[in-house]
């Protein structure tokens, strides 16, 4: 864990350069737009420790498996986000000494990320071995207006010195991503020429053949004027740059202007696509620095004033809370349905793939709750589009009569991971994806999407676990074999209580789906139905004989939901018995100790009692809180965002709080040693979740909404606002009364506390607790 | 499965030349002498598909562990048996076109493998593309008198052309491993050059630095005189060959002499091993081939003379299990206990490492019957030497105090193995080697080996399985969680039986093992005990425990041991059931459908009841060979014998033949599709053991051999020859009458069909069934 970023309730801010920070950093301070993306690497050479990453959404590289021991069954390759063209670079010359933080003396260096206007800047004065001190202050954004570009104002003052600087502005496409399987490049060139003003460079994907067209504009202002100097164009194999040579005086500034567009054969025809960058780079060139960043500003205010949570008097959780909503708005916009969310978003190339069911599980009630209902529509369609390939991946297993197994890792729905163990078992996320469609309902209130979309996706899953379950002779009951729980801390085990819990609640929802599209519109299901070659009758009885007849692990004595057979068999000892130095397990044990250990890596049990809460009552769910949480070491960044929940709603609030810090600075204090390779994206969703879901309680109950908030003790008050069919609310609770603002024409039933509530349009309301 | 190979009762035979069989065969005619060996590649050039395979006893590589998702505890490196210098190369040129058997066209060929000579023969007649026709007539052994060498006696005659012959004899060090993790070659040149009339080429192992100097002589003869042609040397990157010109005429052969040797420096110093490759090389020449074949020959008789099995009216069944024999003697010799018997031997490169708990549990009793004694004593001084490594792998993964956990698969001692189920959880192995101790000890009569080796060895298995257990609360009872056994169509499971029961055994054995030595030799048990600083009161008190509380699964309803907690929550089908095209199982089905499914790779509750027969009355075996046989797919070759011998004793004689036939022609007629890899030398011990301890049904019992022989129905009689307690006994079984014959001046007490019978030394004895 590290605390050097300070706390500011608007902005990331680094003081002073530490060199063994630095890749940290570049992941805390990326910037990004949806479309492309970036770590904060530096715009002039580094020499020291760097992890350089540009990112441009949906283009990935099939990367050929690696593996020990082959299993039948595991995938070919393993799709990557691609490292892909810098174009950030400016290799600063100084009387003929090159300007790289690594090999010069810095001071004065901060790092900002400024989480209002959406921008990056570095201001820091640098002494090079030649004895010139200069003062530097870059700042740079990716539009979220022009999505497709971004910019840079880089100003140097010599502070000793007149002199000859030069400045090559390039577009380096010579990169490779550091976790190549085979250490290839990803990358073969297709253009590389200069046009007017402008140097372009389009690179082809080997195998998967994307194209990515970037192009720049470079000019240099003083005082406030362009001083038109022609620039040279230069290049060598996947790269272009721009150079020129500037006289520069003491005390006085020169600005770098660099703008950039990259566009994706995603989004352009390939005979279109350099036509269409350089066009794309001249509006936004026309457009000038100035008002792109009064737009990104503006664009960003409408991001914060449809999606805040405003904390009082704990800037470390104010601070930590932003930058997790900052981040999902960075990676996700959900404009386009071939899009998702990974992993690492734009900030690291770590875990390759890009959804995972993270986002449904954790993402998907985020952007129901901030962001336009079509935003978390696009995220259900993503996998509505990959039914076929989730069907096929079910068929290489076994599986038959359009049974659908979504992937554990994808970009395109093929699955990409290859460890049996969780490829082959960790088939609890196929109920993650049944759980987002009844999520989305029960939030929009709108059934039209079975019909549409989801039924089809819904009979898919059902038959799987139908067909994954099987009839135990010794149980009398249906079992499911072999799986591997959200826990993967446990692989290759029986009846997990939470995939046999899922895998019924998919068979009952599913029916009552045939129900619902059935009462609304009996032709479509009627089509479905023809389409699946779904048999109505068979099917559905087969479904309700599991239903009735499944087996769950309990234990009577405890009172207590098994993780799985035999849990009870391991050596029960508490997370707090285990040595400091044994910390974090993952990196300390031997897998098979971890197997046997009774440590639970994140929410298992009680990831399925945070989806069904309403099946339990409070004792149910704390007497396996009591139980499972002091076993559990959160070795997940998706661990203590549930747990807060669950802690928030059973009234330890200590535990709340701290779980919720864990999650929410996860990051920003590099708590489990990894920042580096990138922040983790999806678990912020879960950070949000543990404000609005855990301290406000808010939930989604007989069609209404309710909310039930508590007070973290060093809090003075919280606020949060969130948007529910067509109303938006702003939610404020200060420990004694509950504030409810409407910001919309839509009135509003609710429930607070228990209570019946009605909130008038635009009205406000204020209920003491 | 294929069924080229004709039947002979003392060779084997390929006729006619078939390129897609070609690789097969390489495998099945290899040939070797324990201390070099190599696959039946063609001395001339050859084109076609071909695995080239050159091996040293001893000589390996650490390849770098290549790995998907590293899981902590995996090991760094693989250790391999490299392909080392090729010594056997001809490359003959006729008229300036190369011999080459893919590019010409081939008539009258035929392979054979001699196995009373132990000699490898290829005569074939081939026409060239520039209508040249010759006859090939070659033949080559490695020595088994002198171990570091071998030769070949290779004549060619025109058929129907006067010409030149080119003859390249090569030594070519230029060769990979076909399965290198990273492509890489593993050798690097020390010396090649010329010596008088001798060609040496010396090369060094990358990283393990062990030296190889091999060493040629090649004479050209006609008429039985040697031409005494002058030859030139030629040599490249690890190469080096004597180039000769011979003029030949039509319908006079001549006769190419190629004598090679090649030393190791596991025994030669290295700065000697080249002045020795030259003075054994001069040796051996000196003697001639005619010589050494005669003593080639004779050497061989002397094995045969102490290990042949006879089978009268089956010439398949006679073929095959002298075949088994004849490549368990090529491949390990016993003279050496650094060496161990490797699952390819000298015939393949696949599964590297040279040790699995095949040694044990299949291999040693087969030594231990047909060869000195010392042979088995050093397969059991192989592990003793490697007690420090395995402990140093035990506390790898988190054990202490001097638990000793043996690799799965090793050449120096270390785990090369990396699959966490495997590697970390097929911990059974541990057992076997523990067992091995005891049956050496029950085999031979000497509890001496316990007090010099076996202790120390038994008490770091004995904490090893102490430390692994842990006391379920549940069941109260000690458990063993997470295993793999013999079965890993099973990972990760809870309570395998026959594990669980291999672990008490060696604590019982163990607290046995020390009251013998402190009977024997109190200050001896005294030094073990302060170097192992073994606590005697304490341990053997917790040990005691772990025996009388340990929890074994059973199902009292069917009367059988339970593979593992939950088997019978398996869908319950017999491999009878199993379509045709599903099979073999691991080659169709994805890893989790068949970890699932209740099908049995391997003899698992079975391996158990075999090794602890003793243990259970008749009923009990019946009942659980009745239950888990019939879910067996026998897809490991260590399989069929286990299974043949229960099956003998009994009385499902059709069976266990059938089980004989599989696993004593698994290679010859490649019943897995497989064989191409190179053989399957450790379950070829499994053969004999089906015949001996299987149709024979030796045991021993009471301290003295015990014989219940049955007859296959197609089979006349059958006889063994063993070795037991210096006696030396061949026993013949014609179905009617058992014959012994005692070759040695130990009379012997033994029980045949269950009465005490008296066998005077050099007498024989008949006995009616």
């Amino acid at each position: 864990m590290k605390n050097y970023i300070k706390h500011n309730e608007w902005q990331i801010i680094e003081k002073g350069f530490d060199p063994h920070l630095n890749k940290i950093s570049e992941s805390i301070f990326s910037i990004g737009n949806g479309r492309m993306g970036q770590r904060a690497n530096f715009e002039e050479t580094y020499t020291g420790e760097t992890l350089q990453g540009n990112y441009v959404a949906g283009v990935y590289y099939p990367d050929k498996t690696r593996v020990g021991w082959w299993k039948n069954g595991y995938p070919e390759y393993f799709a990557k986000v691609l490292n892909a063209t810098n174009w950030i670079g400016l290799n600063i010359t100084i009387s003929g000494e090159v300007l790289d933080l690594n090999t010069s003396k810095v001071s004065e260096f901060t790092r900002v990320l400024d989480m209002k206007l959406g921008t990056l800047t570095r201001k820091f004065t640098v002494e090079l071995a030649n004895g010139n001190i200069l003062k530097v202050e870059a700042i740079r954004f990716c539009s979220i207006v022009d999505d497709e570009a971004g910019v840079i104002k880089y100003s140097i003052t010599p502070q000793n010195f007149d002199g000859k600087i030069t400045v090559e502005s390039s577009l380096d496409g010579d990169v490779k991503n550091q976790d190549s399987n085979y250490d290839e490049k990803f990358w073969n060139e297709i253009t590389a020429k200069q046009e007017g003003d402008f140097a372009l460079l389009t690179l082809e994907t080997k195998k998967t053949a994307f194209w990515v067209s970037s192009a720049i504009y470079t000019a240099i202002f003083q005082d406030g004027n362009d001083l038109e100097l022609s620039s040279s164009f230069a290049n060598k194999e996947k790269y272009v740059s721009q150079n020129f040579e500037v006289d520069v005086k003491q005390n006085e500034a020169i600005t770098i202007f660099k703008y950039a567009v990259n566009l994706s054969s995603e989004n352009h025809e390939k005979d279109a696509i350099e036509v269409n960058a350089i066009s794309k780079l001249k509006e936004v060139v026309a457009k000038g620095f100035k008002q792109m960043l009064a737009e990104q500003a503006a664009a960003w205010a409408a991001k914060w004033q449809n999606g805040d949570v405003i904390i009082e008097c704990d800037v470390a959780a104010q601070q930590a809370i932003r930058f997790n909503i900052f981040q999902l708005h960075q990676t996700y916009t959900g404009e386009d349905a071939r899009l998702n969310i990974g992993p690492k978003g734009f900030t690291g190339e770590k875990y390759g793939g890009s959804t995972y069911w993270d986002t449904e599980a954790y993402c998907l009630p985020f952007y129901l709750a901030t962001a336009p209902q079509q935003v978390a529509e696009n995220l259900l369609i993503y996998r509505y589009k990959h039914l076929e390939k989730a069907i096929e991946n079910a068929e290489k297993l076994g599986f038959k009569n359009g049974a659908a197994l979504y992937p554990m890792v994808t970009i395109n729905g093929e699955e990409c991971h290859n460890e049996w163990e969780i490829t082959f078992e960790e088939i609890h996320r196929n109920g993650a994806i049944a759980f987002a469609i009844f999520n989305y309902i029960r939030y929009t209130g709108e059934n039209k999407y079975l019909a549409e979309y989801g039924l089809e996706v819904l009979i898919g899953i059902a038959r799987f676990w139908a067909q994954r379950v099987n009839w135990s002779i010794d149980k009398e009951k249906y079992v499911m074999l072999g799986v591997t729980g959200p826990n993967e801390y446990e692989n290759n085990i029986n009846n997990n209580w939470y995939t046999s819990t899922i895998a019924t609640w998919c068979l009952k929802y599913t029916i009552e789906a045939i129900e619902t599209v059935k009462q609304n519109d009996g032709s479509r299901l009627d089509e479905i139905v023809a389409k699946t070659k779904f048999n109505l009758v068979e099917e559905q009885k087969h479904w309700q004989d599991i239903i009735e007849k499944m087996f769950y692990p309990e234990d009577e004595k405890l009172g207590i939901f098994l993780q799985q057979d035999g849990y009870l068999d391991k050596e029960q000892v508490l997370v707090a018995a285990l040595p400091a130095e044994d910390r974090p397990l993952n990196q300390k044990w031997s897998w098979d100790r971890i197997l046997r250990s009774c440590f639970i890596k994140q929410a298992d049990v009680l990831q399925g009692i945070y989806f069904f809460e309403e099946d339990y009552d409070l004792e149910t769910i704390r007497r396996n809180y009591d139980f499972y949480e002091p076993r559990t070491v959160h070795e997940s960044s998706l661990s203590p965002c549930v747990h807060a929940i669950i802690a928030a709603k059973l009234g330890d609030l200590d535990r709340a709080y701290e779980f919720y810090l864990r999650t929410s600075r996860l990051d920003l204090d590099d708590y489990n040693n990894d920042t580096e390779d990138g922040l983790h994206i999806t678990s912020m969703a879960g950070t949000w979740l543990s404000v609005v879901e855990g301290f406000g309680g808010m939930r989604v109950k007989n069609n209404q909404l309710s909310l039930h908030p508590v007070l973290p003790k060093n809090w003075k008050s919280y606020s949060f606002k969130i948007g529910f069919r067509k109303a938006i609310v702003t939610v404020k609770f200060d420990g004694k009364k509950v504030s409810l603002s409407n910001e919309s024409e839509q009135a509003l039933n609710l429930n607070v506390f228990g209570k019946d509530e009605h909130l008038e349009a635009n009205g406000t309301l204020e209920i003491n607790s």
